[in-house]
């Protein structure tokens, strides 16, 4: 038997350990997590401060491999690593960034993508949106806010970013129990929103207030799909934020693009994008209820070339599966209503509960009752900076079907 | 009520009938096929030469569509246009075909695509590829050989093609009980292999002995999101056909492409590509049993940093499922153990009957017993110029797996 390379001996960690039940042999097979009722939930083990790093066991005492624990969340372990002798420290989130550039850099031109996508990279509950000289990190489990310090230093090893900043605002940490306090981790917040070039169309994100981590990157291939069908159009991008799928277009050759957000913040960065872009002739935006924007061009006769509606998520849990549904079939009929006679459809869900059978059944309803037939013409998904754990089957949640009607 | 616009009033043609079990509303809702266990099958309509057009009606006597039928086909009917007063001659397809022609038109800079994808484009059991000048036209269903004449003289004065060739070679004329002779239509056979720009990369297309019509165009973007990952790697391309995969990933950038395949003529087309693209001193070719190459490359402890395996449809109908999903998963780990760390591996599946969960999971476990773990980064299917009609679920026939291990 050779030496355990790590300066740490497993047996210095707790140990916590699954129930005769568990199905220990799915998470040697890479399954990632383990679930309160999977778990021997001892005193001890539930007195663990969440986010403490111990060796999980199955039931015979045979290891499985590094986790960490919170005994508060739905999800009490995370596995981190096959090999229990392994140390979470710097150099090990060193390890793994690099892993996740290598990818990202032979991916993209420019240094603007999703560095870091959570358990598909290894890391999990982490998210890390990167933009150019300033990353910012989702810590939306309990073990990357302990471990922060050293994950922030190894980003700044791996990448040589300049700011680092922490979004506390991820639905994931009310679930694990965090608080959602933003700061600055490294160096400064930039000032004023950042330019991202993507799909020939200039962008911005405004990492301070913006929703999400400020700029959606999951969608960028579906942005350039609908540009490839946008050329002398007149576009309606609903459900717009900073204007994803409307400036893409503008680049692709729209004659118009009509953005509509209910956030007049997100417009105003929409219009700034499509002034950098020289594009502002062609760039309207009108703020208000999608629904209602969408029932009154339906009223006032309106027709495009091109209609897309890429709305937050309907269904982002099961509870909310069936009124979720019923929200995308309405948009469906109401966006249908708006487009020409073989113009296109563009349908966005990035709900975890709706299935791509659900989600496109609802659609078709949807366009069925605007009196109007589809073809398929693309099934599109999030952008391959937002890599899956093939275990993980509902981290496919971004869906985007292009209809021509 | 208005007078019919149509010269032939509905009357004049034949009447078939569903069964009242049969699910009319399904049809009405645009479901395209009847089958024959919900058809009145009397002696007239049994005796019906194949692809007649008729009206179907259902229980009640109601009009559902004008429809073709082949009542020896397992598909009796396949619904052809929906107001039952249309006549299928060469206005009327010219006008499907102009639709078809407006989306390619948009989508791609040159003439080279599937034109015509069967149902999703209005034309039941009807294939057509463009190879600029000319169009190769599979008649899959009886109809289509019926009309062929009318349906060549639109596609003439629609897309002002010189030459068409009807290819005989499907496997759907042979359960509609139609011929397999080749012919050219109008003008001639090409002179020699035609060249097809796709991806940087030039290919040749034999549209008189290939397979299926010479070039596959349903992996166009799944060759391109390959060719993106290429750049500086060795590049494995196992069922290469004419080098699909393999020459686009050197256009991409990779120092080496080997190309297996276990026809010579398709790799001496492969080899030709390569050299029309200037990249012939990157580019090598080995003709014979995929599965034996696999192993022998395994044996000789050969690595690659980007592996593509393509193979013919395992499991082309649902009886050979279970065989089908043994012989990806075999791939799949004959092909992992060729991989470098964090390289990465394409797995492609063109079979109807395996669906893409039951693809995905026949993967993984040739990849896990391969003793590797893998990333899901991108989950390709056929190209924009193969839409679908959304009520046929399994005409998404391909899956490309995009993993890194």
């Amino acid at each position: 038997m050779t030496q355990p390379p790590s300066s740490l001996p497993a047996s210095d960690l707790p140990v916590v350990r699954l129930k005769p039940k568990a199905n220990a042999r799915a998470i040697r097979r890479g399954f990632p997590w383990v679930y309160a009722n999977e778990m021997v939930l001892d005193r001890r083990t539930s007195k663990m401060p969440a986010g403490t790093i111990a060796v999980l066991e199955d039931n015979e005492r045979k290891e499985i491999a590094l986790v960490t624990v919170n005994p508060n969340s739905k999800i009490v372990c995370r596995v981190l690593d096959r090999d229990t002798r392994d140390v979470p420290d710097r150099a090990w989130f060193a390890t793994r960034l690099d892993k996740a550039l290598t990818l990202r850099e032979r991916l993209f031109d420019a240094p603007f993508y999703r560095l870091v996508h959570a358990e598909a990279d290894e890391l999990p509950g982490v998210i890390i949106d990167r933009f150019g000289d300033t990353a910012v990190i989702q810590p939306n489990a309990a073990w990357a806010d302990v471990l922060l310090q050293q994950l922030t230093d190894a980003l700044v090893d791996v990448t040589g970013v300049k700011n680092v900043i922490k979004n506390a605002g991820g639905r994931g940490r009310q679930l694990e129990g965090l608080d959602n306090e933003d700061k600055v981790l490294v160096g400064s917040m930039p000032e004023g929103p950042l330019p991202v070039v993507m799909n020939g169309a200039t962008y911005f994100a405004d990492l301070s207030g913006g929703q999400k981590t400020g700029l959606f990157y999951d969608q960028r291939p579906n942005h350039g799909f609908a540009a490839r069908l946008a050329d002398g159009q007149r576009v309606l991008d609903v459900f717009s934020h900073v204007g994803g799928f409307g400036l893409a277009a503008l680049a692709g050759g729209a004659t118009s693009a009509l953005c509509v957000d209910g956030s007049a913040a997100a417009l105003e960065l929409a219009a700034k994008g499509a002034e950098a872009s020289g594009m502002s002739d062609r760039f309207e935006a009108r703020q208000g209820d999608a629904f209602d924007a969408l029932s009154a061009l339906n009223e006032a006769g309106e027709k495009f070339g091109l209609v897309i509606c890429d709305p937050p998520a309907f269904a982002p849990a099961k509870p909310a599966l069936d009124a979720g549904l019923r929200a995308y079939e309405r948009i469906a009929r109401l966006a249908s209503g708006l487009v020409e006679e073989n113009g296109y459809l563009v349908l966005c869900s990035c709900s975890h509960a709706a299935d791509l059978s659900a989600f496109t059944g609802a659609c078709l309803r949807g366009i069925g009752r605007a009196g109007r037939r589809a073809q398929l013409i693309h099934t599109g998904q999030a952008g391959p900076d937002h890599p899956l754990m093939p275990q993980l089957a509902e981290s496919g949640y971004l869906k985007s079907l292009v209809f021509r009607l």
